[in-house]
């Protein structure tokens, strides 16, 4: 955890944030880090990179709180309490500004969700590639919930809305931000949705997280728990940001099929009345191996196999 | 823990390790890994980019190994026994032969160091520049061996030759590559020095690995326990296969600046006497806080910032 030339970088701009995590007993600069985490441990690690998985025009500020956000978002969908992250850094150059906004977006980004850095690599690009690798590092307190635990006649639930961040990417991609404050944070901003774990805890059966497109996201649920699934293209959550933008179709195809949401996805076999509100049922777990779409309007576009992302 | 395009890859040429390792209840597939460790845990993180830290034009199967091996020594420089780790992987393109070879030399070194790959990420490059970062989690089962615990008075040890790798480097630079094997083995396939985990525990009062160059790396040590190091140029241990490729002063200069050879330096309160054979004993922790090299050759030229990897 350690090359030449990077320790004025991690001490100036990372080394900052001085941890009273019960978990972590030493931090950045050694070797190693050293944690103690007495329970099931959640892992998870994304690679950010610029001009593929967010503009690389975008602030450093925003970078830093996506990459972090889009990794706790794999322990949301395990039903995790994040406790911990690693940061794998490459820069092109480390200009002062940058970093420091870099680094505040980072910190912001962790208090969010309550987790703290426990150490990282900062290394030089080839090629100018800014590439960002975070490690997250959760707490299972109850049961993890995997993408195989699916049951027939389970509830299909989506946490908050979808389609706006592929909105916001649009937004982005036709200069108009001025305009559509909303979907370009849905995009920009994203937070990965840990203040679910804790309320749905017990409930749950299966869970991913929406990062490829809803569709896409829910096949590797139905794949991994060998069952199929029917879902109402009425009861799917739009945002008024979203249907204000773009009309009704375009709304439902982002909502199918966009990416970089970052939702939640779960099934469960309570029934609405038993759940808690802000989550929006969109259809059940059936026994006949396909992904139906009912109320689909006539003349909808679909790619089923998930939002490219930027690129 | 997923992005599109990627199922593929990892299905065909990352899956193919069955665990049966008894802390991994889930590895690959989900959105997270699934983890029980009840020790405290070590963990660290290291990134290996092309034309930076090793040649761009290096095989497939040692860029693997070397990359893995690199992220271990420091678990090994902590006193960890190694357990997991994860591969976050970003690829040019994804070449079937080169994939193929890339997961035999990790799977080769993940068997050599008794680890297992739980999860990871695979994302296609920009401008073309392979990256790999692992995170490598071990166990601490006596004392974690901190930079900060040499005392006055240690001896400091070094676990096998020193200089190896940077002449490695050399006789790769100038295309010497079937003349000198075990030269360019050093440079090309290091390997974590974790036998001599369990042989040095409670022996050990300081340790760190030696990548960036022995001086360099001794000196956070000597920071960061306060204290100073008077060592004995004379004790050094340099390989035939050094000795025999260059004059003695090239052959000190690489051992005690040049980088990546992922000895292990450590300070023990045990005389020679007192330790295991295969270590040497290049000197003694001191109270003045100067690092002293006694029977230096006039003329010797030395950089004690550490050695600049391949760039």
């Amino acid at each position: 955890m350690k090359a030449s030339g990077e320790f004025a970088i991690i001490e100036q701009y990372f080394k900052q944030q001085t941890t009273s995590e019960p978990d972590v007993i030493l931090g950045i600069g050694d070797d190693c880090a050293l944690v103690e985490l007495n329970s099931v441990q959640a892992i998870s690690v994304d690679t950010s990179i610029a001009g593929r998985h967010f503009p690389p025009d975008a602030n450093a500020y925003d970078i830093a709180w996506r990459a972090l956000h889009v990794a706790l978002s794999d322990l949301a969908a395990m039903g995790a309490t994040a406790r911990f992250f690693t940061l794998a850094l490459t820069l092109a150059d480390a200009q002062p500004h940058w970093l420091a906004e870099f680094s505040k977006g980072l910190f912001a980004a962790a208090e969010s969700a309550n987790v703290c850095l426990i150490g990282g690599d900062t290394t030089k690009a080839i090629d100018n590639a800014l590439s960002i690798t975070v490690q997250v590092h959760g707490r299972i307190t109850d049961k993890a919930w995997r993408r195989d635990g699916a049951k027939i006649g389970d509830y299909i639930y989506v946490t908050g809305s979808l389609g706006d961040a592929a909105a916001g990417l649009d937004v982005y991609q036709r200069n108009r931000q001025s305009l559509q404050p909303e979907l370009l944070t849905a995009y920009l901003r994203p937070k990965a949705e840990l203040d679910w774990v804790n309320v749905l805890q017990g409930k749950v059966n299966a869970a991913i997280d929406i990062s490829d497109g809803f569709l896409a996201d829910l096949q590797h649920v139905l794949t991994a728990s060998a069952v199929g699934a029917c879902i109402d293209i009425d009861a799917l959550p739009l945002s008024q940001a979203l249907t204000s933008y773009v009309d009704t179709e375009q709304a439902i195809q982002w909502a199918l099929s966009g990416g970089d949401d970052y939702k939640l996805c779960i099934t469960s076999s309570c029934e609405p009345a038993q759940m808690p509100e802000g989550l929006s049922c969109v259809g059940k777990i059936t026994e006949n191996l396909a992904l139906e779409l009912k109320n689909l309007p006539a003349d909808t576009v679909l790619d089923k196999n998930g939002f490219n992302h930027f690129a």
